[in-house]
């Protein structure tokens, strides 16, 4: 490779409650352009925090010259670079996947803009280079979140509604629900919970069970609740969700959580890292990992995760944050090989309105996402829209994902704690 | 893929003694070559026995048409195909290693073949396929084995000494030892054992790490000592060898005995499938696990094996049985991609004198196989050994390996027994 470039970029973000504050009125990521001498260029994906961009930006100098098929040299190259730097922290979600492997999480976009040149280079979709396609149409679930109408306009934010409308109860969900099933075809549904008292959350998850019923359900409080609470939802939803997201915080507590919940519990909070997985298998914490390229140090490290999950007898999911369009293709071609990736797929894609990927290439038709098959990732970069976010970057102020902030910034009240019921 | 050829070979064998017998004078293995409509040719190489020769012809019929991109849909289509057959055994090697997949044993050299036409596609060596070299020579450690000057003449053999002499003693041994890393640099030294009683190769190990101090020694019994025994030995051998290979039978007596040996476990016998390596975590059987690309799957899955390994904190070395050039081309490749592959591999090249590849493409320098850089595995098929090595197959009547009824055909009180001390 002969050129490495990281470029931030800010996109509107519409007011999404979780139980650490509310998304701000701007998203960030980070978009990776690779450049071979021959002209080949590959795109990547991931966040934007700043101490994440200090350190993409070290990688992409101490990269310059490597194969893009060396993968493991890269990733060495990478690893020895950011260890000399002195920055701390940079998740780009929050805080909450704070134990993540840094090294995976910086080397994650280079090895998917790596792969986008080997497809290229092939004339073949990333997926091939995955093992191949097991299936041609990748399922997401609709991502229903609490929320507000629009941003509360202060702190410089515009105030305008979004479009969807507020949600604050089982009421406003179902319509949301009906709305993201309409528009996309979903046949699951997951629910953003931790917001509000666990009660109303059960009464909403219930309210969702009888208004779609058989579309299988889940329920994600971010480690929101004790583990009597969870326990006490768990038999509360016994028979209606089809896996329990994260109810409560670590590998402990979720074991005690697993031992006596009927439903399986899912996790990307508690097991985010490959060191996680022995501890989590020993004590059988949990019984699904939701995988995430962006973390587990891109596709082929997300296989492997994929692997061992076959391997220990684990279900397979997949997280997502807010993201664009060269995130959703690395996860439609790896999802489409990963065939014991049988949960409908997580995306925030529905709640974006921008985009750096030409307009086509992705869409969500019956509930889900046809799996490109032209060469590499198969979407192509809008370097227009690229310099508009990334001037909408410069201009937005967020440099730092502040949910939390954010709320308070609103409701000087709000504290962030976990369990909080 | 448009053609697909499995082709038998003998090759002739010196007379190897181990605990279920002695090798016979003709090795089995099978050659396969995949052919795409684009005239590119793919080299695989397996095993030979009856039930798998007859499982692989299945599986050459049912593959046809497939992408040599599509691995997972081959193995699938394999899976479908070999389960409507009415066969039983055949895993090759004398019985040892009966409880692998099925499926990924015959599914190996299909991938092998197709990742060989990917590279050969790409201009690109298999190696690049696996995320690339972390090193540019794989060490090989010196095989050793307890054996007779010559095959006994019986049975149509021909009688004649094989030059490596007899060794039945440390002496013996020592002399072996000298004349392989004389002529090929060994740096680490495997005995296989449970050939006689356990003193006498107690006395052999220590005997060779007299005469070679600070060279790596391992002892492989398979699995030939009680619990008992395996104490006593590992207590002998404390401080000597690097790791204790399969002492024992079983995860359940592998765990009893490496609960208070000094030294690592190695298992090529306890843990051979996917199935095994849970249960093996969750005992702690062993601590390094033997790949061996031949029963894992192919070299995607051995690479799957390789980050399980390194994630569940366990050591990984590389399993032989006797093989020719494209096996050691592939194994080559994948040990190179293998970050965590810290031991010496075994290989029985010292112990063969005919092959199906080109003479050049691999050899041992200081111990090691410079890693082919050329498109694919980076040897090609000697059509006219080939065609020699088949009619020897045809001629030699040897349909199935069979140490024990060798051994027998020999000594006729000769009885297979594990564990026998
Ligand atoms: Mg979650
Ligand atoms: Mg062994």
């Amino acid at each position: 490779m002969t050129k490495v470039t990281v470029t931030p970029v800010a996109f509107v973000d519409p007011p999404l409650l979780n139980t650490v504050g509310v998304h701000q009125p701007y998203a960030l990521r980070a978009i990776i352009v690779i450049e071979t001498s021959g002209g080949v260029r590959g795109l990547g994906e991931t966040y934007a925090d700043t101490a994440h961009l200090t350190r993409m930006e070290a990688a992409a100098e101490a990269i310059i010259g490597l194969d893009v098929f060396a993968l493991h040299r890269l990733r060495d190259a990478i690893d020895a670079r950011i260890s000399t730097l002195a920055v701390t922290g940079g998740d780009g979600v929050a805080g909450m996947i704070t134990t993540a492997s840094t090294t995976d999480r910086v080397f994650s976009p280079f090895e998917v803009a790596c792969l986008d040149i080997q497809g290229k280079t092939l004339g073949r979709p990333v997926s091939d280079l995955l093992g191949g396609r097991v299936r041609d149409q990748v399922p997401f679930s609709a991502y229903l979140f609490y929320k507000w109408a629009a941003h509360p306009g202060a702190a410089g934010t515009n105030g305008l509604p979004d479009g969807w409308g507020e949600a604050i109860d089982p009421g406003g969900l179902i319509r949301q629900a009906h709305r993201m099933i309409d528009r996309y075809g979903f046949t699951a549904i997951k629910l953003k919970g931790g917001v509000f008292d666990p009660d109303e959350e059960i009464a909403a998850i219930k309210a969702l069970h009888a208004e779609f019923p058989g579309v299988p359900l889940r329920l994600d409080p971010n480690a929101a609740w004790t583990v009597e609470t969870s326990l006490r939802v768990a038999a509360e939803l016994d028979g209606i969700v089809e896996y329990l997201e994260d109810p409560t915080p670590g590998l402990e507590g979720m074991a005690r959580v697993a031992e006596r919940a009927t439903m399986p519990l899912a996790t990307n909070m508690c097991v985010v890292a490959f060191d996680h997985l022995e501890p989590a298998v020993r004590k059988r914490s949990v019984s699904v990992v939701l995988s995430d390229h962006h973390y587990w140090g891109g596709l082929q490290r997300s296989r492997l995760l994929g692997g061992i999950c076959e391997t220990f007898g684990l279900g397979l999911s997949m997280h997502s944050n807010s993201h664009l369009g060269i995130s959703l293709a690395a996860m439609v071609h790896l999802a489409s090989a990963t065939p014991n990736l049988t949960y409908a797929c997580d995306t925030h894609w529905p709640w974006k309105t921008e985009d750096v990927v030409k307009p086509g290439a992705l869409r969500i038709v019956d509930g889900a996402v046809p799996v490109p098959t032209g060469p590499g990732l198969g979407v192509e970069l809008d370097e227009e829209s690229l310099a508009a976010l990334h001037q909408q970057y410069l201009d937005c102020g967020i440099r730092d994902r502040d949910d939390t902030g954010y709320m308070q910034s609103i409701d000087p009240g709000f504290v962030n704690s976990s369990p909080r019921w």
